[in-house]
């Protein structure tokens, strides 16, 4: 008897809605799990099946893995996509939904185990001879040693928690005057944060280009990469904007970084899709800084440029399958440009705006690609994070995407709560983000501009860049 | 000075949406105008100005062309953008925008009218090599050089009006005996809706692929051609569904139609985008029948293909640019369908379901495009066309584009009006269009099945084929 696959869905919002969508179109069922407060939830009428596996807070439930795992075994689940976020990067998670003997959508518990440890990969990475941000290479054991590595690789340095992410655990130190302060409150950042208080240092870069190649590898050997993506534009090591190809890689520079990401991949056994974040500083030198063991929010740009479909190969990999695809075919087809639609209000420090939605309309129209799980009367809740849609745009070229993004943007209104739509409109016409001339540190000097010349700056930015392409 | 480029979209509905989208991220400023029915739809909302031409009949609006070129003049539009229908094939509404200074988008006013006149852009064809459908290649007289014809041709053969189009003015005789009677009909019928009663006479084809191939052309002598569409899925002869490219050509006949298009397009100093219309048989023989010398509905499925953005090319050929693609770089990446949605109750023959709309929720992800102008609240007219929107995807194989369209129905939601949406999703599961196996035939015989066993069919249908790609 052929078995019917039917896949469990660990997530909400619109990763969950693209998951379940990739699913249908494979002819794959589907179970949608939600909390209390999801239960209008766009993904919980999309899936063939659906679960309440508990309260609003996520601890009680996206979070509560023996739920989740009930849960797919009531339903004759015979794998898991965990989405981003959540349980996506937690082996002890990946651990059991392998002991069930349900197949978990990502790389092998003892991959992801191994990769999640940064100064474990760290190692991986120095070993296959990928540069490396200068550093400790391992956990520090006191201020003396923390010290010496400072002194060998020179200030400014930063400290960052093993067991981190996100951009959470990580502070910066000048001198050795201030390094036992600031070693000692990262230190308790990272306990109370991460249960876990082990620090390593590495050389602190300027202000560098964000840069990170998505790889996809299956159980026989197989691993592509579909070049990178620049994700810069972060505020508070939160991305809002991203696009691929970077205008900070060049053709050299890309072959190099697409072979080192397979490296690393091939290095620990890497199966199913994942990232290699690299850091870019302005004279174009690379330098590995961690993977990301899960699909991204960012992932439809990469898929925009070459047309693979991401989710669709983590599927067909995790289900025995080999990749649908060869290096040699997948090509750059064009620029994309992805921007973030959060329900925060800039104006008021981006503070979340949970709230109902009255009206929504949605830009239409050649190579303009809106994911999110909004519709008119939906109420976004407060519990969880704030993204609510993603618009993602593709054009031959780069300042044709980006001329797309802006229409699109001016097409897609929101009504009923406030959404940081204005705000990354408004970047879209900065002339350093039409000339590519960003970097992390873009959005920070972007925002006090936002806020002294909100009203003004908009006019001003259109009118100068209306012309003929 | 440099002129500011303005264009004036002499259209509504979904087409004019998209040309104003178009027109927008090329940097140039539009004008709307709309009849007083149409003073809330979304192309007045989306143009830089708007101008009201007049009540709600077509003829005193979008067929009036007085009104719209005073509306061009009056607001300094440089170009006209005529979209399909309405004055789209019109030459002498053409030579009065030529007259007045206003580059018109489509191809010169000389080049229409030569295309426009069927048995003109036969001989053209006859002339050029491309095979057509053998007939009497000019206008008949009367019934005896008729009847000679018919004889030399062989029955069945069809009578159709030399100003006719979209299928009207078209009747089949099968034996002498009829000849008289269908020929009085036929010229009775062009007389009283062309104005212009000549006939002329071709052998019919019983049941053919409809293939169309996309050409784009430029002031250079640049042709080029984008491939065919398959567009037989017809109902009395309006296109239903469309896909590129077609799986009744092989890779020798799709040469063949791509250099028969060209050479066509050339010996008639063609440009703008423009479709060569081809029937082919069940044996693979294609004949020419007629060329349309303007964007035509359908005409996403090819840039979904492509990649290449057919009104922006449209708009760079007017303005005096040559095309910014070449023959060697277009490429057929995937394979597209699009569905058109219309405003119509397929139980009830198609009768036009005009009405407020209530809700809508738009399908979205990867490779899924809507084109439309509804909206909640919207007010679907009863004095136009009934289409509200069109659904296109794009996917690497036809089953794929097949699965993908079906899921993107799914959660395709309007509510408030009747609409074909049902019909169109039930023929996406019937076992002869998963095969590819139909014909312009298909939607008639499908037609009857749909009225007989409308309630059981999509649940048989849905689970013949839920199976793993």
């Amino acid at each position: 008897m052929q078995i019917q696959n039917k896949i469990l869905v660990a997530n909400r919002g619109e990763i969950a809605v693209r998951i379940i969508r990739a699913a249908k179109e494979m002819g794959i069922a589907t179970v949608a799990v939600y909390s209390t407060a999801d239960k209008d939830s766009l993904h919980v009428d999309l899936a063939d099946e659906a679960v309440c596996i508990g309260s609003e807070r996520s601890k009680d439930s996206y979070l509560n893995m023996n739920r989740i795992l009930s849960a797919a075994i009531s339903t004759g689940c015979t794998a898991i996509h965990p989405g981003y976020g959540f349980l996506s990067e937690n082996p002890k998670f990946v651990k059991l939904v392998e002991e069930c003997n349900i197949k978990f959508i990502g790389p092998k518990s003892e991959v992801m185990e191994k990769m999640g440890k940064k100064a474990e990969a760290r190692k991986i990475a120095k070993k296959n001879l990928v540069p490396i941000i200068e550093g400790s290479n391992d956990i520090i054991k006191d201020v003396q040693e923390g010290m010496a590595v400072a002194k060998r690789i020179g200030y400014p340095v930063m400290f960052k928690a093993t067991s981190g992410g996100g951009g959470r655990g990580i502070n910066v130190v000048y001198s050795d005057q201030d390094f036992l302060k600031v070693f000692e409150k990262t230190s308790l950042e990272a306990e109370t944060s991460f249960g876990d208080k082990a620090l390593y240092i590495e050389k602190y870069i300027d202000n560098p280009r964000h840069v990170e190649v998505q790889i996809l590898a299956d159980d026989y050997g197989n691993v592509v990469h579909l070049f990178e993506r620049d994700c810069s534009l972060q505020r508070r090591n939160q991305k809002m904007i991203e696009e691929a190809p970077s205008n900070a890689v060049n053709e050299l520079l890309r072959r190099k970084l697409g072979m080192a990401a397979i490296k690393i991949a091939k290095a620990v056994g890497y199966t199913s899709a994942g990232t290699i974040e690299f850091l870019v500083d302005n004279k174009g030198k690379y330098y590995f800084i961690e993977m990301n063991a899960r699909i991204q929010v960012e992932h439809p740009v990469t898929e925009m440029i070459t047309g693979v479909d991401i989710v669709k190969e983590q599927i067909r990999v995790a289900f025995g399958q080999a990749l649908s695809i060869k290096q040699r075919d997948i090509k750059i087809l064009g620029h994309a440009i992805e921007c973030r639609i959060t329900a925060e209000d800039p104006v008021n420090n981006f503070m979340p705006t949970p709230g109902r939605i009255k009206r929504i309309l949605v830009p239409g129209g050649m190579g303009v690609r809106f994911d999110s799980f909004i519709y008119p009367d939906y109420d976004v809740q407060p519990f969880y994070d704030s993204m609510i849609g993603k618009v993602i745009v593709v054009a031959p070229t780069r300042i044709e995407a980006i001329r797309k993004m802006r229409v699109a943007l001016e097409q897609l209104v929101i009504e009923g709560i406030k959404t940081n739509l204005e705000y990354v409109y408004l970047i879209t016409h900065h002339p350093d983000f039409i000339r590519g001339n960003y970097d992390t540190g873009f959005v920070a000097k972007f925002h006090s501009l936002f806020l002294e010349e909100y009203h003004e700056t908009i006019v001003k930015w259109a009118k100068k860049t209306i012309n003929w392409i």
